[in-house]
């Protein structure tokens, strides 16, 4: 059952009289439960508890963070079908994608448990003296990663679980040591709220410091700019809309004490078509692409928005495939009344661009907030013209842009904006042909993929998702894959320290047997 | 000879109508060469070159730019007399000094060309497919680093050599495969215009592509500010004042599309000194800090500028004994009257405010432009009030702050604001009893010193020359080592690529024969 209240640290609150509801999309009503919006004093609190807790948690070993992240997956695998139901009822997604994200969310947790239990990822370096060394003796000095301080989460709307309350940002913060306020999405404040109890109660369970986590509700944006604001948080993470974590990462760098922002935003995800994949296999990839942009009703950051070619009667028979692929596909809810308003008027916005013509366009009845899928198309000079084609349309949407000749594709890939990823759909020695197109693209996007979709991030070492500004606010870091837990840490240095009073990772003992640099070699054996 | 001209790429360029002159501080003159500011035009022609050169610079090999940072180490030995004259006339620094500043630049730009033709920096990561997998097949990802685009460098004015030009933040900028436009620092514009004259020889002898470097010469704040607010420049690196650096974040945080900056900029580096060390080794103590705080005349920035006791009849002692030692030592020349002048109002300042006691003050007559070192002492609770007090003085001064007992050391820790270095001076059971104020005291610095002195930055790989804020605008990267490389890259990936276009660094073979992380496992070994 949940209370509609805030979770201060291990203690549950509710001193605000501002409320909300969540919203059923698949319903259009409300859902039961009014949501406390945190109060000034209570924000406060949450702070200042992590602020405690900070001292504590900074040198908790890596055996017991890892065990209370397994905590925070077991706890929330406990919460079962009341978690699937909430989340159903406040995203309008179905029962196979909440167990599909809960899974994702539990193996993100368990991730960072093993890479903290292992505890290498310190990047622990050490640098020995040389006493006798002219002309001045060389010092002692070792290396490793520590964590920032107090980290503010904003969750993602449309990934309630693995980007949201116990998502990807927190699982690589707890991780790194660093106490974790949630600013709790108000479209799924619910399943945000039990997966809160499952951390604070693996915390409890776990003996964690009270602080390590709180969970802060809010509809609006004052709870968000108060934390961000506050001397004592010490970073963001933030999943949305470039609007939002362009404000966040603007307040945070006014601070007197600038503090990073990690905002993966938006992003079109060019898709370069390139003319023998058209001649092969057409029909492959116009169902495939059916099929990706629809996907999720196309609330995926990494939608392909923006297809291109070269002109070419291959060119537009592939359109016509797309078109005729695209409109089969049924129609699904979207997260919210808002959300689908938005795409709706987004959709009406650019269709309604000079020289844009419609491709596809699903017209048939459907239920209240779905998505209703459409393909446009449009010359390489307009598109070059009107940045409105440049801009996202959150949904089921994609604009397939047909260029005069390569020039012209390499023109736009130089001009794009920064992008999550790029798709170069090539066969035989296209790849090498629009080489220059290629390398255009790759120096815009984080990510790029050859003969394959963007939706679907693996989660793995190797996998960047951020990328140049507007798909991040700092393309140096990735929001997925164990490298996410970076964003959280700085490197400190330790100079001709007792080996006593060093932290047990940069001692010479090795006592947890993790991998070194030691001068310079790659190691995890003792220093002599 | 020098000319006062810029380089614009490999080409010398002086539009301009606005020219200055540096100043022999040693002499108390103007040197004679009469410099001409960049135009607004000419920087557009070096980022427009610098653009143009990214395209190859960007995917040149390890091994060319090996070759191109030993060449640039080369020719600025090749510049023998001339150089270290130039530097003696800019700086007022000694010979002694200017070899030993040329030494560690050449030893940092050797060490990234070893860095870059070992190749393993780039941090290659490789996951390889899993076609069976349930519910969906596993993609091949592959990851490296790859640098971010053409970068500004602002020489710094108390390294003429190691931090500018040719200095640390240039040499790891081209290391990682970032052309660079160095603003020239006004005090040693014909020192820069030699190094940079180097710089151009070694890019033509290398091969290298026109553009991957421009020096532009400036006087005042303007030449800066174009170049960072410009759309094709991707990050920033400064060392100077807290003002100037960040005036510069806040430039490139306002931009259409932000970008970094790494300013490294002041420190007053705290000095904790411990009860059991006062009572077995005051006077050497008192030696050494003497010696630190006026080494260089105090244009460090890792100048002890704060040091710390706990009151007693033994720091009293320690306050007399350092008095005595500091005014034994010869003052020497400051960097420039301006600086001199700056130092002396500081100075004054910091001296003139409430209940600050002088302890020590060099009064003897000296030459013009030589810094006159000072100790003053304050309680804690003065020192806890007054913020004038924790400002850098930049120069041979330091103030001692006697607190009344461990609670408020650990106070003033904790309201410190961000430092490069802490350093604690401890014997016996020191270090165990004041835990917390250490613990304190690692939270807002960068590098932790044991029984020894802050000025002297080692460099090597768990060298972390970088801080919480003010220290440096972003404390999760050091300014000095090789991982300083890390500023200017971020990580890229590679899906389902086809091993023939993926670069050297990702393919199965390992041409390149780099440690990779290849399914978690750390090898040089080819992908099977």
């Amino acid at each position: 059952m949940i209370s509609g209240k805030n979770y201060i640290g291990n203690t549950q609150a509710a001193a605000g009289s501002k409320t909300y509801k969540t919203f059923n999309p698949q319903l259009n009503t409300e859902n039961k439960t009014t949501f406390h919006e945190a109060t000034p004093a209570e924000i406060n609190e949450a702070v200042a508890l992590a602020s405690k807790a900070f001292k504590e948690y900074n040198t908790i070993s890596g055996a017991k963070k890892a065990v209370f992240l397994n905590t925070i997956a077991d706890e929330i695998l406990a919460l079962d079908d009341e978690l699937i139901h909430m989340y159903m009822q406040e995203s309008g997604l179905p029962e196979g994608r909440a167990k599909g994200e809960r899974g994702r969310t539990i193996g993100q947790l368990r991730m960072f448990a093993d890479l903290v239990e292992n505890g290498s990822w310190v990047e622990a370096t050490i640098d020995t003296a040389i006493e006798d060394r002219k002309p001045a003796p060389k010092p002692d000095i070792r290396k490793m990663m520590v964590p920032l301080g107090p980290v503010v989460v904003f969750g993602a709307s449309n990934f309630p679980l693995a980007y949201s309350t116990a998502g990807g940002d927190t699982a690589a913060a707890l991780a790194a040591g660093c106490p974790v306020i949630v600013k709790s999405h108000p479209m799924h404040a619910g399943t945000g709220e039990l997966v809160a109890s499952a951390i604070v109660k693996a915390a409890i369970k776990s003996g964690m410091p009270n602080g390590v986590f709180s969970n802060l509700n809010s509809s609006g944006i004052e709870v968000g700019v108060q934390l961000v604001k506050h001397p004592q948080i010490k970073a963001v993470g933030f999943t949305g809309s470039i609007r939002g974590g362009r404000a966040l990462f603007d307040l945070a760098a006014q601070r007197e004490e600038p503090i990073p922002v990690f905002a993966e935003m938006g992003s079109i995800n060019p898709v370069i078509i390139l003319p023998k994949a058209l001649e092969s296999k057409s029909v492959d990839w116009a169902k495939t692409y059916a099929n990706s942009i629809t996907l999720g009703s196309g609330q995926f950051c990494t939608n392909p928005g923006l297809l291109l070619g070269i002109k070419s009667t291959a060119l537009t028979e592939f359109i016509g495939q797309l078109a005729q692929e695209i409109v089969k596909i049924d129609p699904t809810c979207m997260l919210h009344p808002n959300i689908y308003k938005a795409f709706k008027s987004n959709k009406e916005k650019a269709i309604s661009q000079s020289k844009v013509h419609v491709a596809a366009d699903y017209t048939a009845k459907t239920n209240e907030n779905y998505g209703r899928q459409s393909v446009t198309t449009v010359d390489g000079t307009t598109f070059l013209e009107n940045p409105t084609l440049h801009q996202e349309v959150f949904g089921p949407y994609s604009i397939l842009v047909q260029c005069e000749n390569e020039n012209e594709l390499q023109t736009i890939m130089t001009t794009l904006e920064g992008q999550l990823t790029g798709t170069v759909i090539a066969e035989g020695d296209d790849a090498e042909k629009y080489a220059e197109s290629i390398d255009a693209l790759k120096n815009r996007v984080g990510r790029i993929i050859f003969n394959g979709v963007p939706t679907g991030v693996e989660v793995c070492e190797s996998m960047v998702h951020g990328g140049p500004y507007p798909a991040s606010t700092d393309s140096r870091f990735t929001a997925v894959g164990v490298n996410s837990i970076k964003r959280w840490v700085r490197p400190f240095s330790y100079q001709d320290w007792p080996n006593s009073l060093l932290p047990n990772e940069l001692k010479n003992e090795n006592p947890l047997h993790i991998t070194r640099v030691v001068n310079g070699e790659i190691t995890n054996k003792k220093v002599k």
